[in-house]
């Protein structure tokens, strides 16, 4: 029997481009039947939290940055171009002109295909981001249980 | 007979220095006769774009990033110490100074090595981007070429 | 004897954030007794510098890169939320508030584990570095030392 291909993505930036081109390389692997998993850490948590605010104790610092952080993948700005959120809506417009898929359909899309998304405890420690701000069904895990994928791993990027 | 080892390396990153590290990697490994891809997504299609421009139909929005984005890879800004465009300036100084090589030349040398070029026509078609604007000897190829090419990579990279 | 498994990180980027992230990846994989090097390049020989200026010949535009660039590890601004120097206040004030290790702290640990520390000869001479300005205990190599460890690396990532 042929040994499952394993993926390995770290979603390191807080982009929407950046965070769609994760997402559209781990849905291709995961269609190509890959084991996929997408380790979040610190500005690429963003595309896991809820976009409504949670109430949710916090010291000061956690909160500017909760503040200050986009709310889910939607709100998510470009690494280029983003022109104070003008790149971002054009381009939206377009990917829904081309039927592609934006990012919060992509990120449901991985969750379909059992892609594993995995949000990294120390980041969200330092960011103040607790698991309730986030989506559900994501699994936390830190550097060890990070490395202990990668090192199996046939394709494996930071992005 | 020893396999030949495969680099393949994501160029999504539109600016002149991190082109560069790509170039630079791909035309290292073809000196080491890997057999090199480089998959040019999001901004990174711009380091193959030619320089004049070209006569093709488009609608308002592709038209205006054809317009924002740099025509080829000489135009393309910094990643860090742009300072608007003087960066790019000082940078191609020390390469001149140096007898480094600019990223035009360095992509020319990828093709006479034999790198293969491939435009994601996924973010061909978002951004607006046709094939006449694009270099000679180009390859087009979506998600699924790329998890090919990459489950047999022996270095994969994501610039 | 089971193989040493080796983990290759290109640090590229000149960013607290990112050069925290490649650090305590490359802490994590030499606990796991990966054989770990760290390849910087490019804004990521700034991790490298000393904090004190050291008293070097350099000509005029060696010079202006000199002083434009952060002088060592502490000195690093932000990918995100930059601010002006205050995002790094924020996280390093975080980093402290939950028992986290800052920049500096990561890089002397990797250096007492063993993670070889390499600056890429190419870009040291275009951004005008020279070896007495960058710590001790560090190797000069170019893309060809890269490619030979990366093509045995079980992990390689660009940062």
């Amino acid at each position: 029997m042929a040994e499952t291909k394993k993926t390995n993505i770290i979603l390191f930036s807080g982009e929407y481009d950046k965070a769609m081109a994760a997402y559209i390389i781990a849905n291709g692997a995961a269609a190509f039947d890959h084991e996929v998993t997408i380790f979040h850490t610190f500005w690429g948590l963003n595309a896991l939290r809820k976009d409504e605010q949670v109430a949710v104790k916090k010291g000061f610092l956690e909160k500017m940055f909760g503040k200050m952080m986009p709310r889910g993948a939607d709100k998510m700005g470009l690494s280029k171009m983003n022109f104070a959120g003008f790149g971002p809506k054009m381009i939206k417009e377009v990917i829904k002109k081309h039927n592609a898929l934006p990012l919060p359909q992509l990120i449901e899309m991985a969750q379909e295909q059992d892609v594993k998304l995995v949000a990294c405890t120390m980041t969200m420690d330092l960011l103040g981001l607790q698991k309730e701000e986030l989506l559900e069904n994501i699994e936390y895990a830190g550097v060890a249980a990070y490395i202990g994928d990668a090192e199996e791993g046939k394709v494996n990027l930071f992005i």
